[in-house]
Parts: structure tokens; sequence; C-alpha cells
């Protein structure tokens, strides 16, 4: 980490743990400067990082401070309060009828689940995957089948002891993306019937999986910055005779939220003292502002219950579909029902990734994309507080690249879905991220386009449309 | 085609249709020259391959003459005949316990299911990959999605329709291989507990499938040449209700039986009368010894009932997880599938195979592999011929890499299985091979390996195993 990544995180911390407050003044630069023995640019720098990612603003012939949630932006959701009731899931249709049309080129993608394939090295990775292939041996192309190339496997568990989670290459699967993981998982450890819980709201395609599985749906209650609420899932094992949770700890999908460590540690157990398997997504933990990788929950796994899957397609390496699962006791189960679903993840993909992780830098990267993808979501909190109605609500994750925004009671999100995509904007609107329809009013908003000139203008758009439909 | 192969397409023709008959002689060398016209060079490599493949043999100080089947090798199986009743399938943890332990580089693969991968211009493809992603567009990471690259699915269309089978790009989903393309057929038109018609023996990733999704088995009677029994297909679609076929038309898993033309133009018309869909697996289809590529049942479908699955892994591409399935009026419900579960195939691989099938030189491979594993075929025969025991048959297809071979009553093919691995050899026992462990003298043989030099000892000490099983 740079010297001015530290000084802004070590800020970041201060305003995160109470010692700086809302409007506390923060040290000029010559004071900070020489109190840290920096130089000046180096805290300028910290400075303006800390203010693109909104959490200290510049007051003219004043200084920096330390910027009010309340009145820097737009208000914080509030925490979700689901059904008890666990609930069959019927919602592919609308999913695909929705998010089915706004693949083509020429709609602004805020409805995207993907960032923008730009912010990629994919010419490097090419590289990667000529030398990689050239002289491949053939029976590469055997050995490399399910659980996966043992140079990857090996590199991935390298990853995680460094981040200080443990993990053995034996237990790692590797997969078509995150996407085949996480099914895989869930077809793993579950039947038809059974009952899973999710977050509420949760990423749809949890929802599409548990549909498809003839599996039931029973919602958690969720906050916006802290994830899963910890005595509401209590509850819900109580209640309930869950078979699996499928959580997103780290940034999650819409909310952003990310689970302090020790709230991770208390699921982990509570779910060990249960029985109960946690199906981790952890797909955007790579993609932190702040100055340390998350951990997961797998981290506080002591009984093999977790199944941690992630993937490059979001931080590196997007259509190579290399994705993966560190499965603790469920690993050999799970390679056997990929190599009966679709045999392998591909080889020259996994070749290639084995080449980049070896040589090719991926650390700078990522560091690169999450200041892109940090004061990206700056500028977007600025647009929504500038152009979208009074009362409207949003997440201001701490990595992502998803906005979670409640608008004012009464907008109807599917509505304004039809209304955006007429002027070739799209959205993902709040229905698809649970099993009845709730979240009507809200939507799911992806800032991670930047190089998208039509970003600004459709946000403005968007504020104005969502305007149009507030109840008188 | 060459001049000799279409010398040698006509005289296998002949012998096909009786004008000529075992035993009969074949002109001379000079005879047959002055009257194709044709250079005597080109006459003796017909002959050469017609005797490579079995079909003729050379006398010596006499001629060539047509090979009558039974003096010139083991026999031939007969038609297999299933029990009526429809049953659910436990297959999986035998064919993992069995096929598990086979993948070291140090054990004689006679039990694989793939070919050697030193047959495949894995170089020249890993060229196509290189400059197909040397400069690729960002977005074409978005656009190759599900269903898939667009260009790949127009090549695809046009070699469909040059070997006369209509097919539309727009019903092509590309898959991660033909495996994933064949499971999700079969959830796109069962649920649980329905009935599923295989054939007999059939496939044990078949019978995997349908274990998985809690799908019932019923087996239909097989003839080693010609595949399914139309009859026996009739009376099991009147007495259950069959909501699917899992069927191979060309060259069969493990029996390599071919469906003549008019065996599959009647099996999708019944099938049509019934409603019920067929899911064709045609993955050796392109490995055909005889002149042309047999058509896929699909050619015949008229009312979108037929899902034809193949891809490039066992003819072109080992490991690129490169699949597809034409899929009729079940496309966008396999493309969505798709979606929820593996979301896309690798768009690397995607792009490779059109540089590759754009200027590669595909058909000039194939002609190549196709030569290689015919004449591989003709050595394996007579190897079984020399060295298994008195009463083994054997099937001859004139397609893919496998041998079907029934040892004498009583030899135990799983006894076989592990006597051969404590040798260092692997063998496919035929109880993989249907739900109720049936088939337990026979073994599929993998024939396909010609850069192994261990090959032909491992043949001469399997017969002299076999042998040693048959009963007093």
């Amino acid at each position: 980490m740079k010297r001015y990544e530290q000084l802004a995180a070590d800020i970041a911390e201060g305003i995160r743990s109470g010692v700086l407050r809302p409007g506390d003044r923060l040290p000029s630069v010559r004071q900070a400067s020489t109190s840290r023995g920096v130089s000046p640019t180096t805290v300028f720098e910290a400075y303006y990082l800390l203010e693109a990612r909104g959490a200290i603003e510049a007051r003219p012939r004043s200084g920096y401070y330390v910027r009010a949630p309340a009145a820097g932006g737009p208000a914080e959701p509030a925490t979700s309060s689901p059904p008890e009731a666990s609930t069959t899931v019927e919602i592919s249709e609308l999913v695909f009828e929705v998010l089915g049309a706004i693949r083509e080129r020429d709609v602004v993608p805020l409805g995207s689940a993907f960032p923008s394939p730009a912010l990629f090295p994919l010419d490097k990775l090419a590289l990667h995957l000529s030398k990689a292939m050239r002289h491949l041996d053939p029976w590469q192309t055997v050995e490399d089948l399910t659980p996966g190339s043992e140079s990857l496997r090996r590199l991935l568990a390298l990853r995680y002891v460094v981040e200080g989670t443990a993990a053995d290459p034996a237990e790692i699967v590797v997969t078509n993306g995150a996407m085949e993981a996480l099914n895989l998982c869930l077809q793993a450890v579950t039947k038809p019937g059974d009952v899973v819980a999710v977050e509420s709201p949760t990423f749809y395609a949890s929802l599409q999986a548990l549909e498809r599985l003839n599996l039931k749906a029973v919602e958690v209650a969720t906050h916006p910055r802290t994830g899963v609420d910890l005595a509401s899932l209590a509850a819900v094992l109580e209640r309930h005779p869950v078979k699996a949770c499928w959580f997103m700890p780290n940034f999650q999908n819409p909310l952003g939220c990310l689970m302090p460590d020790e709230n991770k540690r208390a699921l982990v157990e509570l779910l060990a003292r249960h029985g109960v398997p946690l199906i981790e997504d952890d797909v955007y933990g790579e993609l932190h502002f702040g100055p340390r990788r998350p951990p997961p929950a797998k981290a506080f796994d002591r009984a093999g219950l977790v199944m941690h899957c992630s993937s490059f397609s979001k931080c590196l390496a997007p259509g190579y579909r290399v994705g993966w699962v560190a499965a603790g006791r469920f690993a050999e189960r799970i390679a056997r029902l990929k190599l009966m679903t679709t045999l392998s993840a591909p080889v020259p993909s996994q070749q290639a990734l084995v080449s980049y992780l070896q040589q090719g830098g991926y650390d700078r990267h990522l560091r690169r994309l999450r200041e892109t993808l940090s004061s990206r979501q700056a500028i977007a909190l600025r647009l929504i507080a500038k152009h979208f109605p009074k009362g409207t609500r949003t997440t201001r994750p701490d990595g992502g690249y998803f906005l979670w925004v409640e608008l004012p009671a009464g907008v109807d999100a599917l509505k304004l879905h039809r209304l955006a995509l007429s002027q070739r904007i799209s959205i993902a609107p709040g229905h698809l991220f649970s099993a009845d329809r709730r979240f009507a009013s809200c939507v799911r908003l992806n800032i991670g386009h930047p190089d998208d000139p039509r970003f600004e203008r459709a946000m403005k758009t968007l504020g104005q449309l969502a305007g149009s439909l507030v109840p008188a």
C-alpha cells in the first residue's frame, strides 16, 4: 500500500471508529505533513482520495472536514424487514424479461451486473494466454479437468493464505465462473423442497437458483451497511429447517453491505452450532475501497461448513469463465457434480490465469481498479443528491460498484425501468431482489462504467424520470 | 475428397450393398487403374486404406479379397434385451470409483472416454487463440455471453447447412462442452420422477444425469450395428410415459452403432407422433470412417423436437470446453437455464474456434484424424482376435474410437478392471453402461491412442487376464 493510501486508511478508520466525527476539522496539510513525516503531496493525495470517496469535504478557505452522512448526501435505507414465512420462488420470468433487453451497446448499462470490460487488462491477459498455450503439453488438457489445474489451485490457495484464510488446494474446485460454483454448492447440500436462507434484498441469481432447484427461500433481515442481522438469522434458524445459507458477507449485491469481522465470526459459529452450511458468494471481496481486503466468513470456519465461492470475472478477466469454490468438507461432492454437468473449466482460460497470476501484476491492477470504482461512487452519489427526488435514500458501500437507491414511497421501479429503457437507460428494479417482489421503490445502479460518457446525463435523466413518478 | 478416398468409398459401398461379397476378389491394381482412369498409386492407396479398415485383405501372390467378417475377426454381439420396467438410477458411485483412479499418465488409457490429446492441432489452435484475443474488442466479453458468439453460431449453422441439415443460428446455444448441452436439454424437458428412454447399453454420463435429476430410466433394445430398435422403442412409448429420449444415432457410446438414415427418419417421425423430444448426442458424428458424414436425426426433424448436441472436444479442441445444442423449439428455455447455472461459455475458447473454423483447415484435420482412428481400429481388432479368449465378440464400428467387447460368459468385467488396473491398464467395465449393471461380461475399449507405445502390449495383457477369468 502506498503512503497516501495508508494515511487515507488511517483517517477512514478514525471516522469509522468514531474518533473523528462528522463536522470535525482535519489537520491542515502542513500539520499532517509534519506530524506524519510525509510530504505535503502525500497528504493532498490522501485527502483527495477521501474526498472522492465522500468521507470528507473541502470547505473553501477553511480546510477539510469529516462529512456528515445525512448532510453530505442522501440518507441510508433502513434495515430490511422480510416476512417470517418461507416461500416458493417464481422470479425468473421477471428477471429475464427485465434484464434480457438490456445487453445492447446503445443502452446506458446502469442495470447491468457487470462493470465495464474496459476496466480490465484484457490485452495483457491475452499475452499470457498466448504464452501459456503456445507450447502446452497436450496432456495438460486432461490434467486440468475437474477439480482443475493444480497450478491454479495452488496459486489460489496461496492468495487465501496471504490474506489470512486457511485454504488447501485439495478443497478447491475450479468452475465456470462463480455462478457455477454457487449453483453446485446449492445442489450439493439441498434436495427439492428444502429451505434456504438468503439476505433481504438478495441477488436475483440466488433466487433463480432456488427456483430452478425447487427450493424454498426464507429471507433474513439485512442492514444496509453491516449485512445480515444475526439476531434475525438466529430466529430464522429456530423457526425453519434451514438446509443452507447463501450470503455475501463482502459488498453484498445489491446493498453493498460489509459484515464486520466480528459478525462474520459470529455468523460462522451460529451456523456451526446448527450444522448449517454457508454458501459464501465473495465475488466483490477484492473490490474494497478501504486499505485491506475484508476477510471472507471462511476465514473463521473451523468445521469445514463454509463453501467460499469467487471468480475472476468481476475483478480481472470477464468472459474467461474461471471461478472456484474452496468447499471444505463438500469439495469431493462438488467436484463430482461438476464432472457430471460441465466436466471441466476451460483449459486456455485456466492456463492464462496461472501465467498472469504469477507475473501479470494482479495487485497493481486491483489497486487501480479500486481507486477508479471508489471515485466513480463519489461522483454517482453527488449526482443522486443533485438530480434525484427529495427523500431518495442510498447506500454508500465501501466496495464494489453498486448503489442501492430507495426512491420516495410510491415510486414504482418497474415503471421507472420502462420509462428509462425508452430513453435507452437500463436499471435493475428492486422487484428482482426478493421472492415476493418487495423493494418496489428501490433500484440497483451500476456505477462501474467510467468509460461511458453518457453516465452523467443518464443519471440526470433517471433522477428526473423518478421525480415524475413521485405521487403528488 | 481425394481420388483414393473416393475409390475406397465406392468399394466400401459395394461391400455394404452386397454387390461385393466376402471372399470376392477385387480387380488387380492394373485393371482398376485402367478402368477408373487413375494412377496405380491411387489404387494402392485405396486398397491400403480398405485393408487398414479391415474391409479387405491381401492374400500373398493372389491379390485383394473382400474380408469375411466372421472369418476375419471376432463375431459381433447380439442386440440387447433390456428389462421392460423403468428404474431409478444409482450408478454414479460406481462410475466415479472405477473411472476416478485412471487419470494418471502411467496408466494405459483403454478405459478413457477421451482420445489421445496428441491427435489434435493444439499448437495451431493456440495460434488462432492468440490472434483472436490480441485485439479483442472488450465488449465482445459481454456480447459472447449466452447464447454465445454470433460468429460462432453462424459458422456452426453453416456447417449444418453444408451437411444437409437445416439449422438456424438463432436456435443454437453455445455451451461448456456437449456434457453441459445434454444436461441442460434434459433439465429443459423433464421434472423429477419423469421417465427418460436411453439405449441399452448406454453412455454412463446419461445415467448419471438421470440420477442427478431424480429421473427414471427405461432402456431400449439396441442393435450393435444399427442402433435403437424401433419396434422396441414403439413398445416402450406405449407402455411408459416417456418425457424424453437421450440417444446417440451416430457411433453410439459404447456400441459404436450407426443408425441407417431411414431409421433416423422413422425415429424422428415416431417421436413426433408421441410428442416426445429427442436429446441427440452427436459428439462422434465427425469421426466417420466412410466417405460421408452421417446426418444427425435432426436432419429429419420438422417439429422442432430434436435437440442436437455436439462439441469440439472429441474432434478438434479438447479442454477448450466449447459445445453447443441446436435446440429447435427449446432454444430459449435452454439459454435461460444456462444463464442461471454457468452464465456463458468461455470467450477465449469461442474466439479461437471462430478463427480456426474460418482459416484453420478443419476438414483437412478431420480427414487425417478419421484415417488414424480407422487404421487403429483395424489393429485393435486384430489384437483382440489374436490375444482374447475364444468366444469373445466385438463390435467393429464405422466411426469413433470405441470397441465394445463381449467376453465369454462368466467373465466378470469388474474383476478384470481390478486385475488390469494392477497392471496399470484401465478399461471401462460393462457394469457402467446400464441402470441395473447388466453387461457384466462386457468392456468398452478406447483405441484412440496411437501415440501410446504401450497399446499392443496392454491389449495382449488384457486378453490374457480375460482368459484367466473364463470359467473352466
